[in-house]
Protein backbone atom coordinates (compact mmCIF):
# COMPACT_ATOMS: atom_id res chain seq x y z
CA UNK A 1 0.00 0.00 0.00
CA UNK A 2 2.73 2.65 -0.86
CA UNK A 3 1.93 3.27 -4.16
CA UNK A 4 -0.68 6.14 -3.69
CA UNK A 5 -3.02 4.51 -1.08
CA UNK A 6 -4.06 6.49 1.89
CA UNK A 7 -2.87 6.35 4.95
CA UNK A 8 -3.92 3.17 6.73
CA UNK A 9 -5.30 4.54 9.75
CA UNK A 10 -9.08 4.04 11.30
CA UNK A 11 -11.50 7.13 12.01
CA UNK A 12 -10.95 7.52 15.55
CA UNK A 13 -14.38 6.91 16.94
CA UNK A 14 -15.08 3.47 14.89
CA UNK A 15 -11.68 1.94 17.36
CA UNK A 16 -14.00 3.04 20.08
CA UNK A 17 -16.94 1.56 19.16
CA UNK A 18 -15.46 -1.49 18.20
CA UNK A 19 -13.85 -1.82 21.67
CA UNK A 20 -16.97 -1.03 23.35
CA UNK A 21 -18.69 -3.83 21.30
CA UNK A 22 -16.36 -6.67 22.16
CA UNK A 23 -16.21 -5.71 26.03
CA UNK A 24 -19.88 -6.19 25.47
CA UNK A 25 -20.17 -9.29 23.95
CA UNK A 26 -17.51 -11.09 26.16
CA UNK A 27 -19.46 -9.64 29.24
CA UNK A 28 -22.70 -11.33 27.19
CA UNK A 29 -20.75 -14.33 27.61
CA UNK A 30 -19.58 -14.06 31.19
CA UNK A 31 -23.39 -12.98 31.98
CA UNK A 32 -24.75 -16.52 30.57
CA UNK A 33 -21.94 -18.06 32.09
CA UNK A 34 -22.65 -16.92 35.71
CA UNK A 35 -26.52 -17.78 34.93
CA UNK A 36 -26.47 -21.32 33.79
CA UNK A 37 -23.70 -21.74 36.46
CA UNK A 38 -24.60 -20.10 39.35
CA UNK A 39 -28.40 -20.45 39.04
CA UNK A 40 -28.81 -23.10 36.60
CA UNK A 41 -26.30 -26.25 37.64
CA UNK A 42 -24.00 -25.65 35.11
CA UNK A 43 -23.57 -26.91 31.53
CA UNK A 44 -23.18 -30.72 30.60
CA UNK A 45 -23.29 -32.67 27.50
CA UNK A 46 -24.79 -36.72 28.36
CA UNK A 47 -26.50 -35.18 31.48
CA UNK A 48 -29.42 -33.02 32.70
CA UNK A 49 -27.75 -30.23 32.09
CA UNK A 50 -27.69 -30.84 28.22
CA UNK A 51 -30.12 -28.22 27.89
CA UNK A 52 -28.13 -25.54 29.56
CA UNK A 53 -26.00 -26.04 26.11
CA UNK A 54 -28.56 -24.48 24.30
CA UNK A 55 -28.29 -20.49 25.89
CA UNK A 56 -24.67 -21.00 25.88
CA UNK A 57 -23.89 -21.92 22.33
CA UNK A 58 -26.86 -19.30 20.66
CA UNK A 59 -25.58 -16.77 22.65
CA UNK A 60 -21.72 -17.16 21.53
CA UNK A 61 -22.41 -18.31 18.39
CA UNK A 62 -25.90 -16.41 16.59
CA UNK A 63 -24.86 -13.37 18.75
CA UNK A 64 -20.89 -12.53 19.45
CA UNK A 65 -19.42 -14.57 16.82
CA UNK A 66 -22.03 -13.51 13.97
CA UNK A 67 -21.85 -10.01 15.28
CA UNK A 68 -18.45 -9.95 15.21
CA UNK A 69 -18.59 -11.52 11.44
CA UNK A 70 -20.69 -8.46 10.48
CA UNK A 71 -18.03 -6.11 12.02
CA UNK A 72 -14.90 -7.60 10.00
CA UNK A 73 -15.09 -4.95 7.11
CA UNK A 74 -15.14 -2.20 9.23
CA UNK A 75 -12.87 -3.70 11.74
CA UNK A 76 -9.74 -4.58 8.94
CA UNK A 77 -11.00 -1.83 6.71
CA UNK A 78 -7.32 -1.53 5.00
CA UNK A 79 -6.36 -4.86 4.64
CA UNK A 80 -6.79 -6.59 0.92
CA UNK A 81 -10.66 -7.67 1.07
CA UNK A 82 -10.59 -11.26 -0.40
CA UNK A 83 -8.84 -12.40 3.07
CA UNK A 84 -11.41 -9.69 4.71
CA UNK A 85 -14.10 -11.60 3.15
CA UNK A 86 -12.66 -15.29 4.01
CA UNK A 87 -12.34 -14.48 7.57
CA UNK A 88 -16.05 -13.13 7.29
CA UNK A 89 -17.22 -16.24 5.68
CA UNK A 90 -15.44 -18.23 8.41
CA UNK A 91 -16.49 -16.78 11.03
CA UNK A 92 -20.17 -16.93 10.05
CA UNK A 93 -19.32 -20.71 9.57
CA UNK A 94 -17.97 -21.09 13.20
CA UNK A 95 -21.31 -19.39 14.54
CA UNK A 96 -23.30 -21.78 12.56
CA UNK A 97 -21.41 -24.95 13.61
CA UNK A 98 -21.61 -23.86 17.35
CA UNK A 99 -25.63 -22.78 16.88
CA UNK A 100 -26.21 -26.29 15.31
CA UNK A 101 -24.63 -27.70 18.67
CA UNK A 102 -26.82 -25.49 20.48
CA UNK A 103 -29.97 -26.86 18.92
CA UNK A 104 -29.13 -30.40 19.18
CA UNK A 105 -29.00 -29.67 22.66
CA UNK A 106 -32.19 -28.70 23.42
CA UNK A 107 -33.77 -31.26 21.03
CA UNK A 108 -32.08 -34.08 22.57
CA UNK A 109 -32.73 -32.85 25.65
CA UNK A 110 -36.38 -32.57 25.02
CA UNK A 111 -36.73 -36.13 23.79
CA UNK A 112 -34.76 -36.70 27.17
CA UNK A 113 -37.54 -35.26 28.93
CA UNK A 114 -40.13 -35.95 26.66
CA UNK A 115 -41.38 -32.52 26.10
CA UNK A 116 -42.61 -31.55 22.55
CA UNK A 117 -40.69 -29.66 20.43
CA UNK A 118 -40.92 -26.50 17.90
CA UNK A 119 -44.67 -24.82 19.75
CA UNK A 120 -43.34 -22.08 21.23
CA UNK A 121 -42.60 -18.26 19.35
CA UNK A 122 -39.26 -18.68 20.63
CA UNK A 123 -38.79 -21.93 18.60
CA UNK A 124 -40.92 -20.32 15.19
CA UNK A 125 -38.24 -17.48 15.31
CA UNK A 126 -35.28 -18.74 16.48
CA UNK A 127 -35.38 -21.83 14.41
CA UNK A 128 -36.59 -19.47 11.34
CA UNK A 129 -33.60 -17.45 12.22
CA UNK A 130 -31.17 -20.51 12.03
CA UNK A 131 -32.63 -21.67 8.71
CA UNK A 132 -32.30 -18.53 6.89
CA UNK A 133 -28.86 -17.73 8.28
CA UNK A 134 -27.71 -20.94 6.92
CA UNK A 135 -28.88 -20.01 3.56
CA UNK A 136 -27.64 -16.79 3.57
CA UNK A 137 -24.28 -18.52 4.26
CA UNK A 138 -24.89 -20.63 1.44
CA UNK A 139 -25.41 -18.03 -1.30
CA UNK A 140 -22.98 -15.68 0.01
CA UNK A 141 -20.12 -18.41 -0.55
CA UNK A 142 -21.48 -19.07 -3.82
CA UNK A 143 -22.27 -15.40 -5.05
CA UNK A 144 -18.76 -13.63 -3.59
CA UNK A 145 -16.32 -16.40 -2.90
CA UNK A 146 -16.43 -18.54 -5.55
CA UNK A 147 -15.27 -17.29 -8.84
CA UNK A 148 -18.33 -18.38 -10.64
CA UNK A 149 -20.33 -14.83 -10.19
CA UNK A 150 -20.15 -11.79 -12.39
CA UNK A 151 -19.39 -8.75 -11.35
CA UNK A 152 -22.43 -6.89 -11.92
CA UNK A 153 -24.21 -9.77 -10.50
CA UNK A 154 -22.60 -9.29 -7.10
CA UNK A 155 -23.63 -5.69 -7.33
CA UNK A 156 -27.14 -6.72 -7.74
CA UNK A 157 -27.01 -9.23 -4.83
CA UNK A 158 -25.09 -7.32 -2.12
CA UNK A 159 -27.33 -5.11 -1.24
CA UNK A 160 -30.12 -7.82 -0.14
CA UNK A 161 -27.24 -9.62 1.16
CA UNK A 162 -26.81 -6.35 3.74
CA UNK A 163 -29.99 -5.74 4.48
CA UNK A 164 -30.57 -9.84 5.16
CA UNK A 165 -27.43 -10.05 7.21
CA UNK A 166 -28.10 -7.45 9.18
CA UNK A 167 -31.80 -8.47 9.62
CA UNK A 168 -30.88 -11.51 11.00
CA UNK A 169 -28.31 -10.50 13.57
CA UNK A 170 -31.56 -8.43 14.49
CA UNK A 171 -33.78 -12.02 14.35
CA UNK A 172 -30.81 -13.66 16.68
CA UNK A 173 -31.21 -11.43 19.36
CA UNK A 174 -34.89 -11.19 19.18
CA UNK A 175 -35.07 -15.33 19.43
CA UNK A 176 -32.37 -15.01 22.31
CA UNK A 177 -34.77 -12.33 24.40
CA UNK A 178 -37.58 -14.82 23.90
CA UNK A 179 -35.32 -17.83 24.84
CA UNK A 180 -34.64 -15.70 28.05
CA UNK A 181 -38.07 -15.12 28.46
CA UNK A 182 -39.76 -18.47 28.15
CA UNK A 183 -36.61 -19.76 30.57
CA UNK A 184 -37.36 -17.70 33.32
CA UNK A 185 -41.55 -18.30 33.15
CA UNK A 186 -40.70 -22.24 33.31
CA UNK A 187 -37.85 -21.94 36.11
CA UNK A 188 -39.08 -19.01 38.06
CA UNK A 189 -42.06 -18.49 37.61
CA UNK A 190 -43.17 -18.45 41.12
CA UNK A 191 -40.16 -15.96 42.23
CA UNK A 192 -39.67 -14.15 39.23
CA UNK A 193 -42.51 -11.62 39.93
CA UNK A 194 -40.36 -11.04 43.51
CA UNK A 195 -37.27 -9.34 41.99
CA UNK A 196 -35.05 -12.07 43.12
CA UNK A 197 -31.40 -11.66 41.56
CA UNK A 198 -32.09 -14.75 39.05
CA UNK A 199 -34.29 -12.66 37.44
CA UNK A 200 -32.86 -9.36 37.80
CA UNK A 201 -29.34 -11.25 36.31
CA UNK A 202 -31.33 -13.11 33.12
CA UNK A 203 -33.22 -9.54 32.53
CA UNK A 204 -29.75 -7.49 32.59
CA UNK A 205 -28.57 -10.32 30.10
CA UNK A 206 -31.38 -8.81 27.71
CA UNK A 207 -30.57 -5.76 27.88
CA UNK A 208 -26.87 -6.30 27.47
CA UNK A 209 -28.14 -8.35 24.20
CA UNK A 210 -29.86 -5.49 23.08
CA UNK A 211 -27.06 -2.96 23.84
CA UNK A 212 -24.72 -5.70 21.82
CA UNK A 213 -26.72 -5.16 19.08
CA UNK A 214 -27.44 -1.44 19.20
CA UNK A 215 -23.49 -0.59 19.21
CA UNK A 216 -23.03 -3.48 16.33
CA UNK A 217 -25.70 -1.64 14.21
CA UNK A 218 -24.71 1.73 14.80
CA UNK A 219 -21.22 0.59 13.77
CA UNK A 220 -22.69 -1.01 10.67
CA UNK A 221 -25.05 1.38 9.34
CA UNK A 222 -22.75 4.87 9.99
CA UNK A 223 -22.22 6.19 6.34
CA UNK A 224 -18.35 7.57 6.75
CA UNK A 225 -17.50 4.25 8.95
CA UNK A 226 -18.18 1.91 5.58
CA UNK A 227 -15.17 0.42 4.00
CA UNK A 228 -13.55 2.63 1.28
CA UNK A 229 -12.22 0.31 -1.75
CA UNK A 230 -8.66 0.29 -2.09
CA UNK A 231 -6.94 1.88 -4.86
CA UNK A 232 -5.81 -1.55 -6.28
CA UNK A 233 -9.63 -3.03 -5.80
CA UNK A 234 -10.77 0.05 -7.82
CA UNK A 235 -8.29 -0.72 -10.48
CA UNK A 236 -8.53 -4.47 -11.07
CA UNK A 237 -12.53 -4.26 -10.83
CA UNK A 238 -12.67 -1.38 -13.77
CA UNK A 239 -10.18 -3.84 -15.86
CA UNK A 240 -12.35 -6.34 -15.30
CA UNK A 241 -15.36 -4.62 -15.78
CA UNK A 242 -13.90 -3.81 -19.45
CA UNK A 243 -13.78 -7.34 -19.95
CA UNK A 244 -16.80 -8.33 -19.08
CA UNK A 245 -19.43 -5.56 -19.39
CA UNK A 246 -22.47 -6.20 -20.97
CA UNK A 247 -21.48 -10.15 -20.15
CA UNK A 248 -24.93 -12.39 -18.89
CA UNK A 249 -23.81 -14.12 -15.47
CA UNK A 250 -22.54 -18.08 -16.46
CA UNK A 251 -22.61 -16.96 -20.41
CA UNK A 252 -20.02 -19.29 -21.76
CA UNK A 253 -16.85 -17.30 -22.99
CA UNK B 1 -44.52 21.11 -9.75
CA UNK B 2 -44.49 22.29 -13.08
CA UNK B 3 -41.15 24.74 -13.48
CA UNK B 4 -38.85 21.76 -14.29
CA UNK B 5 -39.25 19.39 -11.46
CA UNK B 6 -38.97 15.68 -11.87
CA UNK B 7 -42.65 13.36 -12.90
CA UNK B 8 -44.12 12.65 -9.85
CA UNK B 9 -44.25 8.82 -9.97
CA UNK B 10 -42.68 6.63 -7.38
CA UNK B 11 -40.71 3.75 -8.31
CA UNK B 12 -43.01 0.92 -8.94
CA UNK B 13 -41.44 -1.52 -6.32
CA UNK B 14 -42.29 1.07 -4.06
CA UNK B 15 -45.92 1.08 -4.52
CA UNK B 16 -46.36 -3.01 -4.23
CA UNK B 17 -44.30 -3.09 -0.50
CA UNK B 18 -45.72 -0.19 0.94
CA UNK B 19 -49.22 -2.50 -0.34
CA UNK B 20 -47.96 -5.40 1.23
CA UNK B 21 -46.81 -3.84 4.53
CA UNK B 22 -50.31 -1.99 4.89
CA UNK B 23 -51.68 -5.33 3.98
CA UNK B 24 -49.97 -6.75 7.32
CA UNK B 25 -50.66 -4.01 9.40
CA UNK B 26 -54.30 -4.38 8.78
CA UNK B 27 -53.62 -8.15 9.38
CA UNK B 28 -51.73 -7.24 12.34
CA UNK B 29 -54.59 -5.66 13.85
CA UNK B 30 -57.17 -8.13 13.44
CA UNK B 31 -55.26 -10.96 13.94
CA UNK B 32 -54.68 -9.13 17.72
CA UNK B 33 -58.44 -8.05 17.66
CA UNK B 34 -59.18 -12.18 17.23
CA UNK B 35 -57.00 -13.57 19.63
CA UNK B 36 -58.16 -10.92 22.13
CA UNK B 37 -61.70 -10.98 21.49
CA UNK B 38 -62.01 -15.23 20.94
CA UNK B 39 -59.82 -16.08 23.80
CA UNK B 40 -59.36 -13.76 25.97
CA UNK B 41 -63.09 -12.53 26.65
CA UNK B 42 -62.52 -9.32 24.29
CA UNK B 43 -61.12 -6.00 25.76
CA UNK B 44 -62.90 -3.29 27.99
CA UNK B 45 -61.80 -0.77 30.67
CA UNK B 46 -63.26 -0.23 33.73
CA UNK B 47 -63.35 -4.27 33.87
CA UNK B 48 -61.18 -7.26 34.43
CA UNK B 49 -60.53 -7.12 31.04
CA UNK B 50 -58.81 -3.75 31.06
CA UNK B 51 -55.04 -5.74 30.52
CA UNK B 52 -56.34 -6.85 27.47
CA UNK B 53 -56.27 -2.88 26.08
CA UNK B 54 -52.77 -3.30 26.81
CA UNK B 55 -51.92 -5.50 23.72
CA UNK B 56 -53.86 -4.04 21.50
CA UNK B 57 -52.98 -0.33 22.33
CA UNK B 58 -49.08 -1.32 21.51
CA UNK B 59 -49.53 -2.96 18.37
CA UNK B 60 -51.94 -0.53 17.23
CA UNK B 61 -49.70 2.76 18.23
CA UNK B 62 -45.85 1.29 19.00
CA UNK B 63 -46.15 -1.12 15.83
CA UNK B 64 -48.68 -0.34 12.91
CA UNK B 65 -48.94 3.87 13.36
CA UNK B 66 -45.09 4.46 14.40
CA UNK B 67 -44.46 2.07 11.08
CA UNK B 68 -46.32 4.29 9.13
CA UNK B 69 -44.97 7.12 10.59
CA UNK B 70 -41.59 6.28 9.57
CA UNK B 71 -42.75 5.22 5.67
CA UNK B 72 -44.93 8.62 5.27
CA UNK B 73 -41.34 10.25 3.34
CA UNK B 74 -41.43 7.21 1.25
CA UNK B 75 -44.81 7.35 0.42
CA UNK B 76 -45.04 11.15 0.34
CA UNK B 77 -41.80 11.62 -1.31
CA UNK B 78 -43.32 14.28 -3.85
CA UNK B 79 -45.19 16.52 -1.33
CA UNK B 80 -43.74 19.52 0.28
CA UNK B 81 -41.53 18.56 2.61
CA UNK B 82 -43.18 20.59 5.44
CA UNK B 83 -46.37 18.72 4.99
CA UNK B 84 -44.92 15.32 5.26
CA UNK B 85 -43.04 16.50 8.12
CA UNK B 86 -45.95 17.56 10.01
CA UNK B 87 -47.60 14.17 9.16
CA UNK B 88 -44.47 12.29 10.51
CA UNK B 89 -44.29 14.09 13.50
CA UNK B 90 -48.67 14.14 14.09
CA UNK B 91 -48.34 9.96 13.40
CA UNK B 92 -45.89 9.50 15.87
CA UNK B 93 -47.92 11.46 18.20
CA UNK B 94 -50.64 9.64 17.50
CA UNK B 95 -49.10 6.54 18.23
CA UNK B 96 -47.36 8.24 21.65
CA UNK B 97 -50.72 8.24 22.90
CA UNK B 98 -52.36 5.46 22.19
CA UNK B 99 -49.45 3.29 23.98
CA UNK B 100 -49.75 5.79 26.49
CA UNK B 101 -53.16 4.34 26.94
CA UNK B 102 -51.81 0.99 26.57
CA UNK B 103 -49.51 1.27 29.65
CA UNK B 104 -52.13 2.86 31.47
CA UNK B 105 -53.99 -0.49 31.30
CA UNK B 106 -51.64 -2.79 32.33
CA UNK B 107 -50.61 -0.57 35.17
CA UNK B 108 -54.32 -0.42 36.59
CA UNK B 109 -55.17 -3.91 35.87
CA UNK B 110 -52.05 -5.11 38.04
CA UNK B 111 -53.13 -2.91 40.79
CA UNK B 112 -56.64 -3.87 40.60
CA UNK B 113 -55.35 -7.89 40.86
CA UNK B 114 -52.30 -7.30 43.07
CA UNK B 115 -49.51 -8.07 40.65
CA UNK B 116 -46.46 -6.20 40.71
CA UNK B 117 -45.22 -3.97 37.96
CA UNK B 118 -41.63 -3.69 36.13
CA UNK B 119 -40.00 -6.84 37.07
CA UNK B 120 -39.94 -9.29 33.69
CA UNK B 121 -37.99 -8.51 30.64
CA UNK B 122 -40.62 -7.58 28.17
CA UNK B 123 -41.28 -4.98 31.07
CA UNK B 124 -37.66 -3.39 31.42
CA UNK B 125 -37.55 -3.29 27.07
CA UNK B 126 -41.29 -2.38 25.99
CA UNK B 127 -40.37 0.74 29.06
CA UNK B 128 -37.48 1.74 27.67
CA UNK B 129 -38.70 1.70 24.39
CA UNK B 130 -41.70 3.88 25.57
CA UNK B 131 -39.36 6.52 27.26
CA UNK B 132 -37.19 6.88 24.31
CA UNK B 133 -39.74 6.89 22.22
CA UNK B 134 -41.09 10.19 23.91
CA UNK B 135 -38.05 11.53 23.83
CA UNK B 136 -36.87 10.87 20.40
CA UNK B 137 -40.15 12.56 19.49
CA UNK B 138 -39.05 16.04 21.52
CA UNK B 139 -35.76 16.23 20.21
CA UNK B 140 -37.32 15.37 16.68
CA UNK B 141 -40.04 18.33 17.16
CA UNK B 142 -37.15 20.62 18.58
CA UNK B 143 -34.76 20.11 15.77
CA UNK B 144 -37.30 19.51 13.32
CA UNK B 145 -39.92 21.42 12.95
CA UNK B 146 -39.57 24.52 15.49
CA UNK B 147 -37.15 26.92 13.33
CA UNK B 148 -34.51 27.85 15.79
CA UNK B 149 -32.21 24.84 14.63
CA UNK B 150 -29.55 25.95 12.02
CA UNK B 151 -28.90 23.76 8.87
CA UNK B 152 -26.40 22.49 10.03
CA UNK B 153 -27.08 21.42 12.93
CA UNK B 154 -30.20 19.57 11.82
CA UNK B 155 -27.50 17.85 9.26
CA UNK B 156 -25.83 16.64 12.32
CA UNK B 157 -28.67 15.57 14.22
CA UNK B 158 -30.50 13.86 10.97
CA UNK B 159 -28.44 10.29 11.06
CA UNK B 160 -28.78 9.79 14.59
CA UNK B 161 -32.51 10.71 14.21
CA UNK B 162 -33.09 8.05 11.65
CA UNK B 163 -30.71 5.15 13.14
CA UNK B 164 -32.70 5.44 16.67
CA UNK B 165 -35.69 5.92 14.92
CA UNK B 166 -35.51 2.75 12.80
CA UNK B 167 -33.72 1.11 16.31
CA UNK B 168 -36.94 1.99 18.30
CA UNK B 169 -39.45 0.50 15.91
CA UNK B 170 -37.30 -2.71 16.20
CA UNK B 171 -37.67 -2.62 19.78
CA UNK B 172 -41.36 -2.03 19.74
CA UNK B 173 -41.75 -5.31 17.51
CA UNK B 174 -39.10 -7.20 19.91
CA UNK B 175 -41.33 -5.85 22.83
CA UNK B 176 -44.87 -7.26 21.60
CA UNK B 177 -42.91 -10.64 20.99
CA UNK B 178 -41.66 -11.07 24.38
CA UNK B 179 -45.45 -9.72 25.35
CA UNK B 180 -46.86 -12.56 23.80
CA UNK B 181 -44.49 -14.90 25.13
CA UNK B 182 -45.37 -13.74 28.60
CA UNK B 183 -49.17 -13.82 27.89
CA UNK B 184 -48.87 -17.04 26.35
CA UNK B 185 -46.99 -18.65 29.17
CA UNK B 186 -49.64 -17.29 31.97
CA UNK B 187 -52.44 -18.04 30.50
CA UNK B 188 -52.16 -21.60 28.69
CA UNK B 189 -48.92 -22.87 30.27
CA UNK B 190 -50.90 -26.19 30.39
CA UNK B 191 -51.66 -26.37 26.76
CA UNK B 192 -49.19 -24.58 25.47
CA UNK B 193 -47.27 -27.30 23.99
CA UNK B 194 -49.82 -28.92 22.41
CA UNK B 195 -49.67 -26.90 19.67
CA UNK B 196 -53.72 -25.52 20.85
CA UNK B 197 -55.37 -23.28 18.57
CA UNK B 198 -54.97 -20.11 20.60
CA UNK B 199 -50.81 -21.11 20.95
CA UNK B 200 -50.69 -21.11 17.19
CA UNK B 201 -52.52 -17.91 16.42
CA UNK B 202 -50.77 -16.30 18.91
CA UNK B 203 -47.67 -17.34 17.56
CA UNK B 204 -48.85 -16.20 14.01
CA UNK B 205 -49.44 -13.32 15.23
CA UNK B 206 -45.92 -13.19 16.04
CA UNK B 207 -44.36 -13.90 12.93
CA UNK B 208 -46.83 -11.10 11.33
CA UNK B 209 -45.13 -8.33 13.77
CA UNK B 210 -41.44 -9.54 12.33
CA UNK B 211 -43.30 -9.96 8.95
CA UNK B 212 -44.53 -6.00 9.03
CA UNK B 213 -41.03 -4.81 10.67
CA UNK B 214 -39.28 -6.90 7.65
CA UNK B 215 -41.10 -5.10 5.18
CA UNK B 216 -41.05 -1.71 6.87
CA UNK B 217 -37.51 -2.04 7.22
CA UNK B 218 -36.84 -3.39 3.68
CA UNK B 219 -38.87 0.10 2.29
CA UNK B 220 -36.69 2.44 4.36
CA UNK B 221 -33.12 1.36 3.96
CA UNK B 222 -33.58 0.85 0.30
CA UNK B 223 -30.77 3.43 -1.32
CA UNK B 224 -33.01 4.21 -4.77
CA UNK B 225 -36.41 4.89 -2.56
CA UNK B 226 -35.15 7.39 -0.54
CA UNK B 227 -36.99 11.00 -0.50
CA UNK B 228 -35.44 12.98 -3.38
CA UNK B 229 -35.02 16.75 -2.52
CA UNK B 230 -37.28 18.85 -4.70
CA UNK B 231 -35.87 21.66 -7.11
CA UNK B 232 -37.19 24.23 -4.98
CA UNK B 233 -35.83 22.37 -1.11
CA UNK B 234 -32.48 22.48 -3.18
CA UNK B 235 -32.92 25.95 -3.75
CA UNK B 236 -33.91 27.46 -0.22
CA UNK B 237 -31.54 25.11 1.83
CA UNK B 238 -28.77 26.61 -0.86
CA UNK B 239 -30.03 30.26 -0.50
CA UNK B 240 -30.20 29.58 3.35
CA UNK B 241 -27.06 28.08 4.02
CA UNK B 242 -25.36 30.85 1.84
CA UNK B 243 -26.90 33.31 4.33
CA UNK B 244 -26.32 31.28 8.03
CA UNK B 245 -23.26 29.58 6.42
CA UNK B 246 -21.06 28.90 9.79
CA UNK B 247 -23.72 30.37 12.20
CA UNK B 248 -23.28 28.82 15.59
CA UNK B 249 -26.77 27.36 16.44
CA UNK B 250 -28.54 29.36 19.09
CA UNK B 251 -25.91 32.11 18.91
CA UNK B 252 -27.05 35.66 18.35
CA UNK B 253 -26.10 36.76 14.92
Amino acid sequence: AMDGAPPATSPSGLSAYVAVSQLLGLTLLATTGAWLGRYRGGVAWHSPLQFNAHPLCMVLGMVFLQGDALLVYRVFRHEAKRSTKALHALLHGLALLIALVGIIAVFESHKAKGIPDMYSLHSWCGMATFVLYLLQWLLGCGFFLFPGASFSLRGCYKPQHVFFGITLFILSITSCLLGITEMLLFKISDSYSHFVPEGILANTLGVLLVAFGLVVGYVLTREEWKRPPLAEELALSMDFKTLTEGESPGGGS
